[in-house]
């Protein structure tokens, strides 16, 4: 603390990350990237676009890479809004489209960052707990809200939500925006990206870092009715002209563009995430249905920080939240390559056969 | 205007970027760039990392980059903040530091986004006029304030402040935080960085874009107490935890740990700036005393938005403010190479004979 801080900096509970350790060896399935380097093709990129006048500032609007986006959505680059990163998308769409009189509405199990930023804006907003099932439910959210925000699939459970629901809801729910975030869509869940020209209120947020393997350049975006874009780009103009660097531009525009490697990866993540789950069940987990690149499971017998714990100690490293209370016994474990998850695998059953015995 | 906008985002006016026009054959002296590319070890430092795991996150904390930093001015780690350029760092420090109830002062005339992140974050702010001729004077800052903030040299002005004032101002105003900006400091101004161990509330924000010649990279940052940048931090953890991607790490890292090339391209400019100097006095020209890579120049027989758009006729950009008045006859050039500075010359010189004639 200190006399320096303005008001809302001494109020502030920081987004903790997962970590991102230096050690090497590790198995490292805390922060659900993909297994996979991106595509061959944002090398290439680089290597044609490195030496290519990088003291000069990028272009601020991103019009090469918006382009991209727009022509792989099918949809007009009026509708393709860009930052650093998803996170700084979702935090200007807070800012610029989730701040209003009534409180937002997201679940009480989901991305941790959004109640920071509703810190960060003083933005009020009510918890909507999931059903038992730890699922989440439209009908839920149909009341007065200033706007609503959950992930399809949710994180860190890894369930969607069907389309003809989210529809429903966006039907029931004209008058403040709807904010999806599609981080993990395409593992497995189906994108609301094409109601965007039926619903104004629709903004769809999607990442690099995760299904285009690009979580260490920093690109994301979102997708909605220009009317909403121009908000993003009012905060963001007031903020930041240049967010996106040139290799980010350069590369993220590549990685887009190159479909069968990415439909070939996701693909891979999906099979070698299914074989997972059956492991998992066989050595006696819940494991919640995931259309996620990893997957949310407790074992019955034992506690998740206990199994986290251990096993990091075999130098595989998972994620715990002890917070809320009602997701404390689950691990959220990344989808890795198919060697990484057996050797989790293998861990996992080393662990429980010694605790049993 | 939109229904979905939030308050703040209706009354936003966005600051706007000198254009980045993709025409070729431009001789480009409207955003302040360094001429010259970055250090040629930043190019070896990605051939070197490129294929290193780009689908994992960066190091959130950017610990090596700041490492380097902190190296070069010769203070700790904890001293040392990092962002997505320096508008990144900047919009933080508004945010974190300077909202007080009491209004913050920055000059009349100065970097025009000061007052747009006033908007963003409700900020209120006093603009403190330039002396008649076009100087900070730091006792007209010695009042009650929310927070300072001055670049250091101004722009567009380009005229620095001595290092003495701003320690007078600093043992004046001991109880509000005092941001130098010194994006232009390395090209003649002295740097108050080995001030901030004597003033705990002096934060000075330095950027990659300029003498680092890492524009289209995005890297800027901040030395100050460890107080101040904790504060920064709290607000980068609310935002975005991973600012920095691996390239924009790893390039800038390269790019200050190169001393010499550093120097030597500064020492080009500055030598540039002064024929540039010398040969526009020659013309006719008022030019304000610069210690920027750019010069701020009025004639008296000439208008600014004129001569501006003479020479963009010429395929040569150079930046002109409408606002404030009293800044409209000026044009603000940017020091590029010898033969850039040459071909503006002689623009100069036959626009000037033709309207004469």
């Amino acid at each position: 603390m200190s006399r320096y801080w303005s008001a809302i900096t001494h109020k502030l509970t920081p987004y903790v990350p997962g970590e991102q350790p230096k050690l090497d060896n590790l198995v490292k399935l805390n922060t659900n990237e993909s297994p996979y380097p991106p595509s061959p093709r944002v090398t290439e990129a680089f290597h044609e676009n490195i030496p290519n006048q990088l003291q000069l500032y990028p272009d601020p609007n991103s019009t090469a890479l918006r382009t991209a986006i727009a022509e792989y959505h099918n949809v007009d680059i009026s509708n393709v809004f860009v930052g650093n990163g998803s996170d700084e998308v979702l935090a200007h769409a807070f800012h610029a489209l989730l701040k209003h009189e009534s409180p937002i509405l997201f679940p009480d199990i989901t991305y941790s960052f959004y109640p920071v930023y509703c810190g960060l804006y003083d933005i009020a907003h009510t918890l909507v707990p999931l059903t038992e099932d730890f699922q989440i439910r439209v009908d839920d959210y149909m009341r007065p809200n200033g706007g609503i925000i959950f992930p399809n699939p949710n994180a860190p459970t890894g369930c969607p939500v069907a389309l003809a629901d989210i529809e429903r809801l966006l039907i029931a729910n004209p008058d403040s925006v709807v904010v999806i975030d599609e981080a993990y869509v395409d593992y497995g869940a189906d994108s609301a990206v094409n109601l965007i020209t039926k619903y104004p209120q629709l903004l769809v947020v999607h990442t690099f870092s995760k299904s285009r393997g690009l979580a260490g350049l920093r690109v994301g975006y979102a997708v909605g009715n220009s009317e909403l874009i121009d908000g993003l780009t009012r905060v963001k103009d007031s903020f930041n002209s240049y967010p996106l660097g040139k290799l980010a531009q350069i590369g993220s525009a590549a990685a887009i563009q190159d479909i069968e490697y990415f439909e070939s990866t996701c693909e891979q993540v999906i099979a070698t995430r299914e074989q997972m789950i059956t492991d998992l069940i066989i050595l006696g987990f819940n494991v919640l249905p995931s259309a996620a690149n990893f997957v949310f499971a407790s074992h019955p017998q034992h506690d998740g920080a206990t199994l986290t714990a251990k096993l990091r100690e075999r130098s595989i490293i998972v994620r715990h939240f002890r917070n809320p209370e009602r997701i404390a016994p689950f691990m959220r474990i990344t989808v890795g390559t198919d060697e990484q998850c057996a050797i989790l695998i293998n861990a996992l059953t080393e662990i429980l056969t010694q605790t049993t015995e």
